[in-house]
């Protein structure tokens, strides 16, 4: 099977595949406008930590193709009004503003250039190419987590879709499947968005890796069962701490580990992990629409007029995780040490 | 507003409301067969464990009538048989074996009388009204157990669609608003059959509760903001030491409020009590049919060929259960001792 890549640039243009179309249908949109692309994350076109950060970056790229047709003393703030628009697209994941301020950062030296564009593309290529390598990596490192005839939980989708291919969570499984072990997925479908239903299951299918899709709230009953190994979850933003922000009910299935015995898992790129960010407490965390509570692929099941709630992140407390899976390993508590050591 | 009976008799004929089609369209079917009530069991037509056992009573009522034609040496193998299949329809709630054992002691006496249907169908009235008198108790003693101004977590449907009429989780907080305190309810959406989403919103709507609609996998997230003062559930089955089989999900609430401090009330009437069982690790979980997880409301969400698990209820143990509700009163730990003197 052909490796999944939810984000790359081919022909001038930035494609990105609809992930609200999955499975039902892949279709590849393409974006010339970085004020397209900050909508497209938005709207969740493109979801999940590395792959929006991946997005944004070329969206940066697509507004120094239009900086570099305006005159030089323009091209700063044309490209500082394109960040800003790219950074407020989602609220959360820290990798959106950690690849626009990367792009920034190589850009502004080189504004006066005639190929500010060709620039602007080779650094989001190189943004790129290296999350993939990085999921690689936390695949080979997470393979050692994950006993042989592993049965493991996941939340959401923290796979190829969420990245630039490969995935962070669905990376360690992949990399436990390479590395020869015997794995059993359980993907919670993840309400209200389905990610764990609609694409977890979609591309571990679509790589032979057995897959069995739960309920959100089915997984402590099946822990009781002892039919559940260990569980694995990618991050948005891990603070300097250890607290991990992810998809909601994410800290729920960390609980639930903890009350069972069984280890909780994170695994994300060092672009995921803050250092500047103390701890969870102050991680804002994105309240969308509670449209998206009341129904289901457009179709509405609640009452009309029902209020709805929907917090799309929650944190968790580094307490309960028992490493955190990145490229240049597996960091372990307490988090304060392990985790400013990886940058060194 | 009128009262809610989710299951009566008029004309001769059982009717149900259809809770499959709630809250889109209010559709109440009649039955005159014991065997398509066997089926409307199987199917949710109706569901929730009181409501399903006084079904199943005006099911054994409708095989009476048949049997008052019968010759008189035939009528207790008819009765009987009826009896087995009502039984089979659903295997996890104690409340319709327990409504359908209460019919046959009640007829066994009287299989020769001509009157035999009047019979039948007094005692499964007598089910019915004893059960709506048993919830509005629960109501009055569960109230106190509600502060004013609290925000209740429910899971599922226990209200008056899952009871005679009136609920027995839904109960408790009907009688805290008519002893006049302020009362929020939190309603999870209860996945795959969206019984919260569908049913208790619409229902408590109906009677100007303030609901809002949550996720089941919200609840962790908005307790540890401190959004949630407790949380009170409906039961299937509860085993003589308090561990409690209730709908998939019930069990993950329960840590959650162990984990936050929060109350976790159980509500039930005493036909749900089985002292014969002496713990949960024997009560029978149903497993539905995976359908019911890959798709919502007849739209397929998931890849097709996705393989999904539907464990349709889950045990709770009694260690994380403050109280369990009754119309004799609040039972609190230890269950052994409290449940039990219930029925003397």
């Amino acid at each position: 099977m052909k490796p999944l890549h939810p984000v790359y640039f081919q022909d001038e243009k930035l494609r990105l595949i609809d992930q609200r179309l999955l499975p039902g249908e892949e279709r590849h949109l393409a974006y010339e406008d970085p004020a397209e692309v900050a909508k497209a994350i938005t709207d969740m076109v493109v979801r999940g930590a590395p792959a929006i950060g991946i997005a944004a970056a070329f969206g940066v790229a697509l507004a120094a193709r239009e900086a570099s047709r305006l005159p030089v003393p323009l091209r700063a703030a044309h490209l500082a009004s394109a960040a800003r628009m790219l950074k407020a697209a989602r609220p959360t994941a820290v990798n959106l503003a950690w690849a626009v301020d990367r792009m920034l950062r190589a850009l502004e030296p080189r504004l006066e250039e005639p190929d500010l564009h060709r620039a602007a593309l080779l650094e989001a290529e190189a943004i790129f190419h290296e999350d993939v390598q990085a999921c690689q990596a936390i695949g080979r490192h997470g393979a050692a987590l994950i006993p042989d005839g592993a049965t493991v939980l996941t939340h959401c989708n923290a796979g190829a879709l969420a990245t630039g291919g490969y995935g962070t969570a669905l990376g360690v499984i992949r990399g436990a499947v390479e590395a020869g072990k015997k794995v059993r997925v359980f993907a919670d479908e993840t309400r209200p968005y389905l990610q764990g239903a609609r694409l977890t299951t979609w591309e571990l299918a679509r790589d032979g890796i057995d897959v069995t899709l739960l309920c959100d709230n089915m997984a402590g009953h099946l822990m009781q069962r002892g039919e559940i190994t260990c569980a694995v979850v990618g991050a948005d933003r891990i603070a300097r701490n250890g607290d991990t922000a992810n998809k909601i009910g994410t800290y729920t299935v960390a609980l639930l580990c903890r009350e069972h015995g069984l280890p909780f898992y994170v695994a994300a790129p060092l672009s995921t992990i803050d250092l500047a960010m103390e701890s969870g407490d102050r991680i804002p965390i994105e309240e969308r629409s509670s449209d998206e509570v009341t129904s289901i692929g457009g179709q509405r099941f609640a009452p009309v007029g029902v209020k709805a709630r929907h917090p799309a992140f929650d944190v968790t407390p580094a307490r309960l995780i028992a490493g955190i899976v990145t490229p240049r390993g597996v960091a372990r508590p307490p988090f304060e040490q392990s985790l400013p050591a990886l940058f060194l």
